[in-house]
């Protein structure tokens, strides 16, 4: 690429072209299955023509980067409460086979955004697109660019805000049993993240859980208690660093 | 804008183009004055001529966003330990006035980065730009562009990587007092943030604070002991989720 270093005439350096593109890492987790799963999109045009890809858009004139994102998401996906929330910008040279004089000749920049959606709330849209599926984290399939990178940068982000804050409150049904919560952070954060009665004293002190008095009984085990996560106790705690495992 | 968001004779949405920057917010914490500090450059150029901004420089063709961010603070400052994290990515419309069609008409997409430094090792480097200057937070001056906007994002990200790991320990002189461990986290986060016997006690149960047996005496207090951060004891609590306030 050296030929591309070069001043210009005038003693300035060449400046890089841009494209740029969002790309959404959107998370779910599957409760009944305990699996973590990831929204793919199935890429109709070239480059990486029938690859699975995150779900993506290249940003129009007057657009602002995440609307760009939201506007995307929203031909794939309709679901409650999808805040996205920017993860990272990739923006090195040849991460895109567009970028080269025999095709367009700019360089394409990616920002990354996140979002974790509640699985039962979620509705995927396959219109016009040749495949979307949830894929379990742990059966991906080759992924077109680098967003086998940018997927892995969304998943470290996840297992942060799980450990950092009550975002796991947000994908869980509205009354859980304490099981169903370790459950799912072992789904996300792996077996043997954190004992299960450490586990369950910690959260149970901080304060924000409430016992609604309800038990159920889940397979052969014995009844356990339904509880529910109270916004309105968590409020103090909100801007206070917290540790959740 | 609307006549810039209608669709090509082709049908297709016109896109943005763009020239992509990167911005650094660099801060140190003046340890003898107790002031939190961050470095900017006065422009030499339109627009903003003469408003002091952030470093910033626009990426060359060939060059990755990190490398354009590390060589244009290698102009402006010498640190040891300098290491530059992504912080976030500004790229709306109309967030720089060389946007305009009557300028060069295209977006301008700014990737901030952002890094502590010490102030007793970081030197600044005043050639041939019209000003440089550590800037008191409690001090600042109206900067260019959405400058004051990043500024924040970064200060924001400083307290919670305060709040969440040992970068104290990376602007502290080698050996503190557990006075001047707290007045520095009093410095970057307010006053009363958290009680300094509580804060003490905190410290030292995470087992990575070594008193070295020596004792100083500072103005009229009581002799106070001398601790350095262990790096070996901190090295298994690396990848855990710890608060220090």
């Amino acid at each position: 690429m050296s030929e591309r270093r070069t001043k210009k005439a005038n003693g300035q350096w060449a400046l890089a072209d841009f494209k740029v593109g969002v790309d959404n890492v959107i998370f779910s987790v599957d409760t009944e299955q305990n699996r973590l799963l990831v929204l793919l999109v199935m890429r109709d045009k070239a480059p990486f023509l029938h690859y699975w890809s995150l779900p993506g858009t290249l940003v129009r004139e007057g657009e602002s980067l995440e609307n760009a994102a939201y506007r995307m998401l929203a031909e794939k996906i309709r679901a409650k409460n999808l805040y996205l929330e920017q993860l990272y910008t990739f923006g090195g040279p040849r991460r895109d086979p567009r970028e080269s004089a025999e095709s367009y000749g700019d360089r394409y920049l990616s920002v990354s955004y996140f979002a974790l959606v509640r699985f039962a709330e979620a509705e995927l849209v396959a219109d016009g697109v040749s495949g979307i599926a949830w894929y379990p984290m742990s059966q991906l399939p080759d992924l077109a660019f680098d967003h086998a990178e940018i997927l892995q940068y969304g998943y470290r982000r996840l297992r942060n805000k799980l450990e950092y804050s009550p975002i796991a409150f947000e994908v869980l049904p509205e009354l859980f049993t304490l099981g169903d919560l370790y459950q799912l952070y072992t789904t996300v954060l792996g077996e043997g993240f954190a004992d299960y009665s450490n586990f369950r004293s910690r959260l149970l002190k901080l304060g924000f859980l409430k016992d609604t008095g309800v038990k159920v009984t889940r397979g052969a085990g014995r009844p356990a208690a339904l509880y529910r996560f109270d916004a309105e106790a968590f409020a103090p705690l909100k801007d206070k660093p917290l540790v959740f495992v």
